[in-house]
């Protein structure tokens, strides 16, 4: 029998929404527990004793009870699932690739087109401190340093890696879709519209919620 | 025969030294192709077109002349030369727990920690601008978690992922064993100093240049 699967997660978390995104493409079922970031519920005691020292969401905890292991950190949980599908390519050199988009991900793109999203959308201008206002332009120049970089290789790929989508493109579609409740204008990006009508269409596609 | 394999790098970066690392405990020759980015050589039109359009350094780059790939993002390239070797556990739950603690670094760890040593100890306090100024501290707070957090986790365990050291290992370690050019002190976490002295001992290890 297969592993309980539950997602610890906020649902308004791109990071979380990769991982449901790839148990929906694969057919996984997942279990979720839902987590409210903006009031310090993955802070707790027992959050970081029992799901992550770390204090952070996502987590995918494998089994339930006593044998119960847990896997932080979104593009690991979504490797974990995707382990053996057609999502992770098998050449040496397809799956070094796909693994380059999903750190350029986290270093280029989530720390400032995720993070704008969130101070814009969730948290609010008027409530930012003077060091997040002062982190804003630089922000938004790396994050559309991102997305025309991408815009650039999908003007000649149909996906990140080749003709089929794999963990890369989850990776890159959480926060790319949803960029302008962070003030990024996506017209101004035509390949990347193009790709994600592509993800959309996918076949068991899920919208974030 | 195997391809050449030729690290396009800075010699004083933690992230090239990693690749470097890891084809040395392989036992794999690596050519190198020297780069100085405080004078903006990976910002050339010629290395935007030929090596990297995100115009950063490490690359590793695979086979020589026409039939010649390049592979960004140090982690990425790491995986590329370990890949079927005992650095990459085979085991589906370990291979993801390795990658969660390569994430966890270029996300909470090379951003605060690398950044913090780049700019003290290479561009110089005085010559910091405001802005960089003003993300020193909230830098300083974030590498320290991040250093409590894999000290917490050396504590109980001798290497990242179990009793042997994986890539985790070698993309941790780049930059925490020169995390006091960064103003850290790392006699706060005797657990790392311990596995730092693990990872010299290591068959096959190069030290930084």
């Amino acid at each position: 029998m297969a592993d309980t699967l539950i997602l610890h997660e906020d649902p308004r978390s791109g990071n979380c929404y990769k991982i449901r995104l790839t148990a929906a493409l694969l057919g996984l079922p997942l279990a979720t527990r839902g987590y409210d970031i903006m009031k310090g519920e993955t802070r707790t005691p027992e959050f970081l004793a029992g799901v992550n020292a770390n204090g952070r969401i996502p987590v995918l905890q494998i089994g339930d009870g006593d044998g119960a292991r847990f896997l932080p950190e979104s593009n690991a949980a979504c490797w974990y699932l995707a382990h053996g599908t057609a999502l992770v390519p098998e050449d040496r050199f397809a799956q070094a690739d796909m693994l380059r988009w999903m750190f350029f991900e986290q270093y280029n793109h989530e720390p400032n087109i995720a993070t704008l999203r969130f101070w814009l959308a969730f948290v609010g201008e008027a409530k930012l401190s003077a060091e997040q206002r002062a982190q804003m332009m630089p922000k938004r120049m790396a994050g559309c340093a991102a997305l025309r970089l991408m815009d650039g290789h999908l003007a000649a790929n149909a996906f990140f890696c080749g003709d089929a989508a794999t963990l890369a493109d989850i990776a890159l579609f959480a926060y790319t879709h949803v960029a302008e409740e962070g003030g990024f204008a996506l017209s101004d990006y035509p390949h990347i519209r193009s790709w994600i009508g592509r993800m959309q269409a996918l076949p068991g596609f899920v919208p974030m919620q």
